[in-house]
């Protein structure tokens, strides 16, 4: 079988270092060698590959970009309408204007201004900033993923592991300067004693943390952070790039009752186009001010036009209900399959954001199993999804139903048979790691 | 009058720390409570004003972003089709890969791979992340202007003023971790001395800098870099996010035939759409992969497919010449007109990015003087013009005819009248500062 993208791919990995712009769209995350790794079209939540097999995307759905489904037709048509009248001029766009407003709306009562970047990774190195600023401490407590940049990656300089368990493991971080080192000091998601005793002694000046992924939090943890925070004077940082809009109109946080001092909103923000934004208290993000925070891109018309009819849509719809439904289905499906097929699976994520993990030493290959069959049914698929609302019950029923079959055979492998012979290819990888 | 963009400034610096998202589009830097601030909708070097005023830009055209004009036909149709057919989806995009392969092909034979960003701020400290994984070594050398990141501005930190001679003066950089004091040492621009001795003493592994900005090198000022940085194992990375493509179909590193180790690309790459580029020796870019740089967004489509269908316009009409011939000869119109009404005029920039400055005490008044009246015969223009094949020979014309009615009462000035009463309103702004 004639597969354009592994061809294009071979030839990416010899000219971009890495062979493309984000580690969590690799092949070799999925399935090395066979995985469609490019696109040529989209729309709801299929995918035409670069040989034009249909597919279904039951996997990460743009890794989150797209709540609304791909190509949504209202969010396009402004998107159109902007090209047509210019995207970049001398002059400033009021989009931005108009969607600060509404991010404000949102976060009454607490988020009273907002600046924009283009990426999650930007978003939270201007946050960072910022609380730097106003806090007059560089030192940050951290917990969960926050992007690429050297403020962050900082804390891996003592120990290539500090981050192996807030998402990605094995990050290196080679060219990050060793005078950083220090500076940022992790905690573990639930564990108040550990950030206490960093609290105590690290001349903490801001906490930025993922609100919940992958574990819910337990024994009052967040209402515990928010009151330390306070007491301390540590400006608390929400990173809702990944969590935002999935369960409510705005931040998870909502959902917890808990305000922070600044929060920040990426990938599903623009659906589909590159929009963050940075919002906060008046009085820590007027520090802007005293530091410079510029970009010129940062200043194009597109992403903050998609983000206003973005959020239209999510607000009319209630899209966060829906997903959140639809994943709380699958969550379900995939427990009954389980039972049914007598298979230890830990469901993990919020409803939104499902994933499962087979508890087995197979479990890779089991995993990477799971894509190269369901590949066959023209589904994208891995071990989690971002649920949009472009996933049709319909749809779920057949991803389920073939799911099932795949299931079955897994408890074969777990029985006895052997999963090595099932797979047509290499294992998928786990984290960062160098290809070649 | 009524100007509806500064009722949406207003409100804008409210809800906005600093009012917007860069710098140079702040109307205090051009004309402060006049300027139209906001725009509408835009064609060529036209741009519609919120009170739909229609200006023609002789101005910085997007910061530099359009040198083939404002909503380019065939760059808009590209942009256009791949809205309709998807930005965003699980899989990759294979314009990032072809144009890669056009980057490497423009600059053969040292660009060998290549990573993309969406802002210049982001490919800049991608760059400097490679080069200090590939040199092992944390401390640059720096000279001239690389946007907001912490590994820029910390050269500001022992001293407010360090980077005041490299395009921006005043840069606050609060929340910059002090850790990094003295990681980054600006050398000046031709003081090859200067840079020796830096280099001496200062354990430098990279050195990043414009190749030209406002002053022609001289004494082999860059021979002699290149030179040094090879002798001593420096990687030697040109930041060409504003010279790039206006004097070359390339870097301006071209036209004085010294090739860099490192370069990037932002601002016109993609004609007003969001893309940036490193691109490098493959010894050096494969370091990428032992660093983690990833994002979400760098993964988008409209990117890659403007700038492909930019470069092809590019190469095919020339643009660069024809963006020097034109700018050449609004230079040589500025030098006229100063002879003529005897004004001590210092004339600038690479003939594509023109500038002048005028030598009094009165400097910024007769700048701000010039945005005042050229406005009035909707004109956009302060002191510098970014060049594009937009600007037709009648307009240029034009706007030289009225500028010298304005020269002639700036030379009255010069000889006794009053400035300030020629002023309806406070004088622009220099530089980074906080506004109210």
């Amino acid at each position: 079988m004639k597969n354009k993208g592994q061809q294009v791919w071979k030839k990416a990995k010899k000219i971009i270092p890495g062979g493309n712009m984000i580690l969590s769209k690799r092949p070799e995350m999925f399935l090395p060698l066979k995985w469609p790794t490019y696109f040529k079209q989209a729309k709801g939540c299929n995918v035409w590959s670069l040989d034009d097999q249909k597919l279904t995307d039951m996997s990460l759905m743009g890794i989150g970009t797209n709540i609304l489904g791909y190509c949504n037709d209202e969010v396009d048509k402004a998107v159109i309408e902007c090209v047509k009248k210019g995207n970049m001029t001398t002059l400033n766009c009021n989009e931005e204007v108009e969607l600060a407003e509404k991010l404000i709306e949102i976060n009454s009562p607490w988020g009273e201004m907002v600046r924009f970047a283009r990426s999650g990774g930007e978003a939270n190195a201007i946050a960072i900033r910022i609380a730097r600023a106003a806090s007059g401490k560089d030192n940050i407590a951290v917990c969960g993923y926050h992007g690429w940049h050297d403020w962050y990656l900082s804390a891996n300089l003592k120990n290539k592991n500090q981050l192996d368990d807030h998402l990605l493991s094995g990050l290196d971080v080679d060219g990050v300067p060793e005078a950083l080192k220090d500076t940022v000091v992790p905690f573990e998601y639930n564990n108040f004693e550990q950030l206490e005793e960093i609290i105590a002694t690290k001349n903490i000046g801001a906490l930025k943390m993922e609100v919940v992924r992958n574990i819910e939090p337990n024994n009052n943890f967040l209402e515990k952070v928010r009151k330390i925070t306070k007491k301390n004077n540590i400006i608390l940082i929400f990173d809702e790039c990944t969590s935002g809009f999935r369960e409510t109109f705005g931040g998870i946080s909502k959902k917890y009752q808990i305000q922070p001092d600044m929060t920040m909103f990426g990938k599903a923000l623009g659906n589909g186009y590159a929009i963050t934004a940075i919002i906060g208290k008046k009085d820590i993000m007027q520090y802007a001010q005293s530091s410079f925070i510029s970009s010129t891109f940062w200043s194009e018309r597109i992403g903050p036009t998609a983000a206003l009819k973005t959020l239209e849509i999510m607000e009319k719809t209630e899209s966060w209900k829906i997903i959140t439904k639809k994943g709380k289905h699958i969550k379900n499906c995939w427990i009954e399959l389980a039972k049914k097929n007598n298979i230890n699976l830990d469901v993990w994520g919020i409803d939104a954001l499902p994933g499962f993990t087979i508890k087995s030493e197979y479990s890779l290959e089991y995993k990477t199993f799971i894509s190269q069959e369901l590949l066959k049914e023209n589904i994208l698929a891995s071990n989690s999804i971002y649920v949009s609302t472009a996933h049709s019950d319909d749809l779920i029923d057949l991803y389920i139903e073939k799911l099932g079959n795949i299931f079955s055979k897994i408890k074969e492998c777990e029985d006895g048979a052997d999963i090595q012979k099932l797979l047509e290819g290499p294992v998928c990888q786990v984290g960062f790691k160098r290809i070649n």
